[in-house]
């Protein structure tokens, strides 16, 4: 949620990060409940003062919970309307939880926190979203459809070929989320304001509460640093422009012009004006919020530029962005695997396309090359033929052998059985659209999904 | 505000974008009376059914006013929340606002209306501070300072100068919202979903009544079209830019190591660990917040790459980063007024700073120049001397003038005459930093102010 | 162009701009020959001197022209190269040209001048793209085609109505860069380092030699200044979005599916591998070449944050980004002319189109309206009705009177009144789409065409 | 390099990319020659015709390396060029290479060959800078100085943590491009214009020719894929970012305010007006190229937003910016690495400035709190008594005792031992300032350095 700033002369309002911050509570309290802990198991304070503090943190986290907390602007950010709270409940030795740390470290706990659960949310999206397309995939396996470059047909394919091109795509986002996860998952706490501090603290121990894989190895660097969120956010714009170009095709195929698919009517609306309208809003959503989250990348980025270490306050400009491309990014991949599982394919349409027009030409020039013609001759002696039928506004099918054969003395009675469907046959290299290759394609895919542990 | 998306499977919260569109209930409203009262002019509607909408939709502000309204997600936008409020209230009549229009130009017109107040608030911002600045320039119209080049002590310089300039930034930017806000200023209402609508609409009537400068000259350009908010983004970015400018250079002033300005307690806050740290927090928020503005332009513009004519459910998505640039750009320039205005200038560093070191190196160059030394030639003798000067760990006053005159025969006793007040005294050319020209451009200032009607 | 980096262990080809600055050269010549002249009429340096340096600059410029200029690496940028070459041509007197001024207030000039040439080659690729915009609607005047929102056909249009559509979008275009340039129009020179120059320079003499509208205000401001840059990338943006869409348009309308035009040979290319393949190569890449200016825009922003006053190094990668947006630009404008000129429209296949589905549903709504049913109720009847001809799979002209009626009894026969071009003539609002406001609309852009002055 | 676009009328310079992309000459060259071996292997093409087509593409690749071939824009791409070549080199058997490709998976894998080179020198260029920073840690490993937070003095700490910082950040970058590379490394050969091709090539033995770890898993991903070079476009806009974040310091240290640093002379210049002057123009240019960096990523993600499969022409326009990247990004960090490695510190001026004022402060309240202070109220004790030092204008040191406990009780001659080396040195956990903290960084940084093979 992005905070509307109110305007008035005292700039309160203009520091205060409480209005969005405060979604870091759960987070905030268990890294203090953490640091508690050690504090007391390393004798800085006492078990009784770890235990008031920490009874006193899990009684605020109930409030947060149930929405009782009083949040207040004044106290700028969720850090210091926690402390206050806990002050109010445990009294004085709340003064002793901020020993041996800063808000500086603090923050970075917290969102590094945040982001660890974020991932594991985008990876449900996205595996939700493969789910869908493996399902669309399986129940049309031998659906045949143009295969588009240029948005001109250019060979059939399998429409299902075509949607494990999608989720192909979501399973290199799938890695890099979680390369990004392994830079994330560190514990800054133990770095103080950017020197460390100067209390025996246990940070492996801090870590092994939190659940981090390891401790940060630079101080300055720890309180100073951003990457993982910028990170993020690339690795979110790129799982946005795939949506994109989902949407970009799911649209296209449910035009009138088109008609390959129908959208479920869930996944559509009406027009206030046209009531015959059936737009397909959910799609052109997901490929409009591509924007805003290319948006919050290039925020981050310019944020971080020609910062001076360590903690400087232009950092506090780093969660609202986050969080707004964690919810768009997150929607978005839900959005998306409702609109494909709910989707229906107009197969005989998808069929009658993938047999219109010249889509077969390339074929006819690889069944040149199989008499002997190099490529490139029969290339130019199918393209002499496709100008000819064109002109004469005829088909492939509908030319005779001897018109055939004006164009290739090699060309004989087997022209006739290229088809659609010979043609995807044809390919059946590793990666290619034969059925064959595309039985084995869901069939990984499906183990994909089982190793990563289904929805 | 940014909506917290929630995650759920009813696509529902996908596209509703009442969380954010409230804001523009008094735009809609205006859009909705004028055009009540237009239909009943044109005999569309009868008088009677026009006035018990407007009185209906009056109560509707009302109760927005009073924050009583039942704002509904389930009814998605503003549009249809406040219509099927109207039906509630003024009954089957409501069904009648909707003639001769579509929510396509209807939408259009509430974030025009929105924008023309955006930008007067933006003007009033930019205003406030420039008169801080100008004040800043007068109290301190004699100081000196060194002028920087690549933060290199350059030439010494007036204060009032350095102010000066920031001031004739944002008078670009003044120029630029202006410009914007004549493409801004036109009525689409009346192009319907797209083509126009099949009623004797007035056109001219609604703009007069809404106060537009004149009426879109094609119906579906009117209604895809969202330039407007792209300028409005990329001005403010550029305003954004100059406070990030300003903002590094108070923050840089502020060190230990300059001392140049004190910040005003209002405008600096603590540590949480560190007691003795006074932070120039809003100068950095400002700074780190010229990136959610640069992410807002990106926003937009990746929002409408490719887009094809005419509305499509994408354009939703320019709103929340529009809101969001004006309540920044806004807040910041505020934040930045209050700042500039009561910051106290250190005199005497700054005067120190502008005599030490070898800054008036150039006017010995031109020193030379004048006894008739062409101008390369000179700057290449005092570049020797300079290196000299050094190396012996002297300042040029403690120079002889003997050593002087080992590069170059041509100095004199003159030299000694040069000095931070006579360099910059020598600077009198328009646009100069010369008292005389400073004392003019101060003038000028004052009058662009008053002839822009104050704060 | 951008420079190709070699890489080196000596930084020199880190800092040189030599590869791609010589693009100044004339402009850097002007404003030398504009400063000398000046420095002699206020006898800053002898008229016999002036004379010298002159010859010597238009030797230079002859060189440059004829492709024989030595350019030096290791000179670094155009200003040095040719001081240096003119020290060859002239001898000493070379010395005395950098009299009063600075490379920071000689490069600005530069570029201005750049971009006020680069500003009228962006107005002359406007104004082809709209004159071929408007010969293709002259040519088609009366053709019919489906208006579309969301990708979805909503309501029959004329063709010509939607090519003035993108005529003025460029038209608001044409507006932004005349808006940018008069903040170009503004002489630098005169502003040295930053503080001004210490010699009685007539900047207004300079203004007036080199064509310029006025003189900058404020020296700090004139050499620190690259707003202009920013602007004009940001223009550019929003021109090169506008090419986005009509590209995508044309894609579109070239696809099988649609068919509705064909581009011409010139702009389409066959594919290495399927013979049958006319791709619209060119329409692709403008749209391509879309992320390239926004990059660019980005750049430059991304370089002006947080840069303190005045000139730093940063500022000389203003230019590489923006020589390379005003050639894509002024290119993308010309290709989109070209093919836009030169494509042929399918009419019959568009009206076919236009006539199709349900796409007058928004009549019979306006139609009941008529009839005195308030619209919300008239837009719910519709509904139904077209839901239940989907079901009969009847087109609305299929359908009975009786079966019109069983939604509401205000239908008679006048429903079957009712066509594209009955729908197209009721629109005859101001900027709607009725023949007659399409035929005002094409006479008055070709009024603005004349008085822009035509090609 | 940017292709420098001529304006012309015909659309050929429009399309043609053979000014930029003859950069892939080498990696078109393996990829042919691989294929070829591959067809003659699997009986597609006879050995003896492949050995001819190989003969000719070494022959031309040596025209090539010798700067000799005839490069022709009318051929348009690096591939039409070479395969035109082929045709007077080896005669008609030329037209047998295409054989079983096509454009599209053959630049694809042209691409992905030249990134795999372009993360070997990204990763030689992160190493090189790593080593300066570890080489000037150890130089000076005692060096005491001032740590920031917003730019005030915080805590002192040791210049080399400071370093080790920044070394820590580029050891993040390696992982990314590691993590990019794995990829990148891929083979899309075989997967035809998008469907795979109809002859039994084999696609295993291509990748090990190439050295690709693995084929790609589905023939329309791969060819409409370019996630690798948005991915490495994020990868490197998150290392300029943090070169950009060390030369704003570098800058910073250099000036005379601070005077921490002295850059050496090859990585300064000086000014073409004021003599004095020493600019740390490298580190400004760095900084300033971040900008062009962050603009070539918003380019790969604009153009790719929004494309249906599969190739589409836009596609073309991923070139340019990754090239450009590729060159200033590994140029810049060889400039960085250059430009600290040959830096000389200021040890005193450090070592004052990490005396001075009240930076002890943190380290007074840690003392209290080891009194038993709770932290807060041990916080608020020390921020009253800094401000009343201030008032006096005392430091710490000249406070005297009694003033000391006029704050707290708790205070005893020990404070008197609180000096930077001692805060240093209590700040000894993993992750700290403490010498023996830092000493063990050293080691580990050097391990990691060798692990990677050193330079």
């Amino acid at each position: 949620m992005r905070a509307n700033h109110k305007r008035s002369k005292t700039p309160a309002y203009y520091t205060a990060s409480i209005a969005y911050d405060r979604r870091l509570a759960k987070y905030d309290i268990a890294g203090s409940v953490a640091h508690a802990r050690m504090l007391a198991k390393q004798g800085i304070i006492s078990e009784k003062d770890a235990e008031l503090i920490i009874m006193g943190l899990v009684a605020i986290r109930q409030e947060i919970e149930q929405g009782q907390f009083p949040f207040k602007e004044e106290l700028e950010d969720i850090h210091m309307n926690i402390e206050a709270r806990l002050f109010e409940k445990a009294g004085d030795v709340a003064g002793k939880l901020h020993t041996a740390r800063s808000r500086n470290d603090q923050v970075a706990v917290d969102v590094r926190l945040f982001l660890k659960d974020a991932i594991k949310d985008s990876a449900r999206g996205i595996r939700g979203l493969q789910e869908a397309l493996l399902k669309q995939a399986e129940a049309n396996r031998d659906a045949l459809m143009p295969g588009y470059t240029h948005l001109q047909r250019a060979q059939p394919i399998l429409f299902a070929h075509h949607m494990l091109a999608y989720f192909h795509m979501l399973q290199r986002d799938m890695g890099r989320f979680q390369d990004c996860l392994r830079r994330v998952d560190m514990l800054p706490l133990g770095s103080g304001a950017l020197a460390g501090v100067p209390y025996l603290v246990d940070r492996e121990f801090l870590a092994k509460e939190l659940g981090f894989a390891r401790i940060s190895e630079n101080s300055m660097d720890a309180v100073a640093d951003r990457d993982f969120i910028a990170e993020y956010q690339a690795t979110a714009a790129i799982t946005m422009m795939h949506l994109s170009r989902l949407c970009e095709e799911l649209i296209l195929w449910s035009t009138e012009e088109f008609g390959f698919i129908k959208l479920s009517n869930e996944y559509t609306t009406g027009s206030s004006i046209m009531p015959q309208k059936r737009n397909p809003d959910m799609a052109e959503l997901a490929r409009g919020k591509t924007g805003r989250v290319y948006g919050n990348l290039i925020g981050i980025l310019t944020l971080l530029k020609g910062l001076p270490l360590t903690y400087n306050r232009d950092l506090q400009e780093d969660k609202e962005g986050l969080f707004d491309t964690v919810d768009t990014m997150v929607s978005s991949l839900e959005a998306c695997g409702g609109m494909v599982e709910s989707l229906t394919v107009n197969r005989d349409k998808l069929a009658k396309a993938a047999g219109e027009g010249y889509i077969l030409a390339t074929d006819l020039a690889d069944y040149l090359v199989s008499k002997g013609v190099p490529f490139r001759q029969a290339h130019g002696q199918v393209k002499a033929l496709v100008e000819y039928a064109m002109e004469c506004g005829k088909s492939l099918r509908e030319l005779s052998l001897p018109e055939y054969q004006r164009f290739s003395p090699k060309f004989d009675a087997g022209v006739y059985e290229i088809t659609p469907q010979s043609a995807v046959e044809a390919r059946d290299v590793p990666g290619g659209t034969s059925p064959k290759q595309v039985q084995r394609a869901l069939a990984q895919a499906k183990r994909i999904l089982e190793e990563q542990g289904g929805r």
